[in-house]
């Protein structure tokens, strides 16, 4: 290309990179309003509060360390790794202009914006499986352990060239690297936090604890849907010439289809089993499209897509009613969304895609799940027995909003409790 | 020009349809929300679910046959008319670069991620018209039925060069072939529902029924703004060179002033005629001035553009009160926002397009109309006396959340019936 | 650079600053989340109509005369002075290819589209310190003012070309130039207006009172954040080269991380100082994160974007605190996240920028401040002397909802007085 061409072509990457970021970023919006939608009213302040808490810490933790240790190339000295651009500058004119292989083809600091949205995104997944009943500064402490060090190691081994990249994984924009991880990270806490109160009866009885606000629920999974085009859209990384706009606007389609697949399967599943049409489940299908396209979004036909979220759609209904009966309590279904769907992301990757090879596939499920839920079980095992995971009991039943927060959610209603 | 300029370019517009399609698809949210402010609470999750299923709907019924009956022109083979992209790719480099008039200039996944979000929109605008007492699985067989062939029809014969196109008839947007379709398809339906009981009283009084949450309403009706942005600015479908950048922006301008003075107009007449700011006339009046301006957001100047939205922010409380008067009850103003106001901006066209013909804008009103009121009119009448279209008096009275899904809204707030 | 170059860098430009602007135009659906969350439910739907009615006032105040102050350089003839876009066209293609310094490098309607965004944020800042016990028309009437005068002249001042911009004062995106600006108008309608009914005792006691809805709270604050990816973002105003998107990307960054630095340092300074993890104290940090660094977002390092948001944080909840000892009322914190942050934004750019003058940035505070404390003083007090700026004591008990627009925001929840 000539150089005025390269210089646009580079602005127009950057600039594609920097939208799909802030749609990422807009996803922490959707996933505080789908939590505070499906949490009792007397726990909503609290999960505001750990949404909003939860990315700032993720961004801090990212820039200090999480980048580094996840994109290692580019050492400034043997003492910071891989920020020369944080701290210092971007790539110079120069470097693009001289093109070849290695010349950057957008602004590392772009790279840095959309990949930090990403690590909040993992974190999300955390706060809605453990609501109700965590300490709000526990949680926050384990927000920055994986966000500073668990998710950057596991992210390194595909998309900063680590063994699993080397073994040929493929996760398009994250199924597993970011989806399975926060369900891992949340399977643990769970497992040593124990369910709500009242959730489970002493025969063996499940409970319904609906959530207290269905619009915000909704509009949280609307916030997610549009964010998810940048989430798998800017994944691409490039958008500049006819190939790569072409492959950014399949995978935008995809995307939508597999989530339109994910709504109206897990629709119809519920109103097959339960005989209603379940607004949280036909949410939760939504959810489990958006994840199930999420390792590989360009390959599949929009038949296909569709297809892979009707299947995620059909999953997740199954998954909360099995989780359920393991008495694995998840106030808003994180698990099944973001783990089991995102299992099936991952493998079912090779249906579209040639170079996909299903036992490698299973071995990065494997392996994320493993790395993440053994670190992450031992950083909760870890503060559950120096300062406790669990609100003390009274907190739980006056709600964790007074507790934790000092503030009701909604202080003028009159409130059934 | 050069062949780098072509790439990128291509790449440009196709970026740009894909940003204005997201957008577009940030309106399914802020109808969900429209209307789940503007119904009681009791029939809040049920909306809802219908707003969430219908975009699905619409997307999967658009991808099988909508888009294929509405731009027929490449078919596959006999039996595909015209989704080789779906099935297959996108557009070769090789046609893009080669140039010449019938080069493609974005990619068609793009095109058609751009237009799925439209049908949607059409039929959003029929859940609000017919909320509080139509079936819920009624009313998304019908959503089947208008995405996947009403819509489409109507759409072909302007924007799939059809006999609209071939006599002059000029709707950008889609005041028209949206607005006005979604209007119809709700008129036809709530003359065959029938009013919400304690709408009218039987010595002919009319009873206003609050909308159970403002705030959400409001929201509805920002996100809707700032997705016409989207709407009307993605309508250019070219952005890459001085004179359709130029155009988009003009689009962007007019289509913010045309808000801007519905809003006002809107309320501004509500205000003369109740003696109040009445914020849910000042919402339907900004919607009122983007409907409006939908059908030429491009050859009025802005000071014009303020005017058309005024003149639709006026008809719009005069419309609103005149339907209550002729007993056809729209608990959200659906019908008034984009049938009547989408009228006035198909005809609003000439004022400053010299193209445009009166004539011809009034003939393609009365197509679309005829079209889609007769054609709804027919399936509803059949779901009708097959299935009913109504909920049982009492589910009705009790709330159709509970009847159809099986979960309120706001299950431990205290509300008053 | 070659003429397809430069039609696609204009085109590229013009997207980026209309994406930009509607980024910008969503904060308006912030503002009116945030402060209708931060307000008692009783005065619910006139805040949501006053934020509503004032971006719509603002966008036709501007085309009509404030976009004609600020920027007065291109006169159509000696009556009207830069409009000519406005009631003609754009950039002709001939002098965008012409070339040279002075060719305009993006259409002159995206300019306007994304200044009149920003004239609607100035206002924004006002709804919600005069919030619960002002009239609503009478602010009407002031935001007619503000935005069609009091603002563009100041704006002129620095980005029109005039004297403090010939002093060198800095000032990126606006701490000084929108939000302070925002802020001294609150204060002099605050001044005059007087506290809330009960918030402040007989003998000196301050009552907390608290906002109806924090659910909404916080989606205003995620809105904001994303929506100033567009305030500083576009502020660059240009993105088509390397060197300009990088600048765009670094902005982007440090918007985001010194949101991010303010949310943690309200939180921690919240919790040390009332011992709860304050969650609106959080929201403001990130706000004031986010007005902080909005001076001078392009030359921080992310690690001193983020202390510079971190001061915010910690000033924003100290001023809160001071404001209330003054017994100034300001039931969402506005004059200080806007006021006393914007100030040190302002005062923060030599920090980073060697091109800034600390007295300088301090006259710029000065004049801003004096400019529109002053003439809002005058214009409210004109307006309390004629009409009368409060409502009366009983409309404020009652809620200024059904007195100024007839309707409550949630009619049919049970709500506490």
């Amino acid at each position: 290309m000539d150089q005025p061409s390269i210089q646009i072509a580079y602005a127009l990457d950057t600039f594609y990179l920097l939208v799909s970021g802030a749609f990422v970023m807009w996803m922490a919006a959707g996933f505080a309003m789908l939590e505070a939608g499906l949490v009792r009213a007397k726990n909503t302040t609290e999960i505001l509060t750990k949404n909003a808490v939860l990315f700032a810490i993720a961004c801090v933790m990212y820039m200090l360390c999480g980048y580094n240790i996840m994109y290692p190339g580019e050492a400034v000295n043997s003492i910071w790794p891989g920020i020369s651009f944080l701290i210092g500058g971007d790539h110079s004119v120069e470097t693009v202009l001289a093109g070849g292989d290695d010349a950057p083809v957008y602004s590392g600091m772009a790279d840095f914006f959309f990949q930090v949205v990403f690590v909040a995104t993992a974190m999300s997944v955390v706060s809605g499986a453990v609501a109700e009943r965590m300490k709000l500064w526990v949680f926050l402490a384990f927000a920055v352990v994986l966000t500073g060090f668990i998710y950057p190691i596991e992210g390194f081994w595909k998309w900063g060239g680590g063994f699993l990249d080397q073994m040929g994984f493929l996760d398009f924009a994250g199924s597993g690297i970011v989806h399975l991880t926060g369900a891992s990270a949340a399977l643990a806490g769970v497992l040593l936090l124990g369910a709500r109160k009242g959730k489970y009866g002493k025969n063996g009885e499940i409970n319904a604890i609906p959530g207290s606000n269905l619009p915000l629920a909704t509009l949280g999974m609307f916030i997610l849907w549009m964010g998810w085009f940048g989430f798998n859209g800017g994944s691409e990384l490039k958008v500049s010439n006819i190939d790569e706009a072409n492959a950014v606007a399949k995978v935008f389609v995809n995307t939508n289809m597999a989530a339109a697949g994910g709504l109206i399967a897990a629709l119809v599943t519920a109103k097959l089993l339960f005989g209603k049409a379940d607004l949280t489940m036909a949410i939760n299908g939504a959810l489990a499209g958006l994840v199930a396209i999420t390792a590989e979004p360009l390959t599949p036909s929009p038949l296909l897509a569709t297809a892979i979220g009707v299947v995620g759609g059909i999953l997740v209904v199954f998954s909360v009613i099995g989780l359920d009966k393991l008495r694995i309590d998840d106030p808003v279904g994180a698990i099944s969304v973001h783990g089991t769907v995102g299992i099936w992301g991952v493998l079912a990757v090779p249906l579209s895609n040639a170079e996909a090879i299903f036992t490698v596939q299973l071995i990065g499920v494997a392996s994320i799940f493993a790395w993440v839920f053994i670190t992450s079980f031992v950083v909760w095992f870890v503060l559950k027995k120096v300062v406790g995971l669990r609100v003390t009991e009274e907190e739980e039943y006056e709600g964790v909003d007074m507790a934790e927060c000092g503030m009701e959610a909604y202080p003028e209603f009159k409130i059934s409790k």
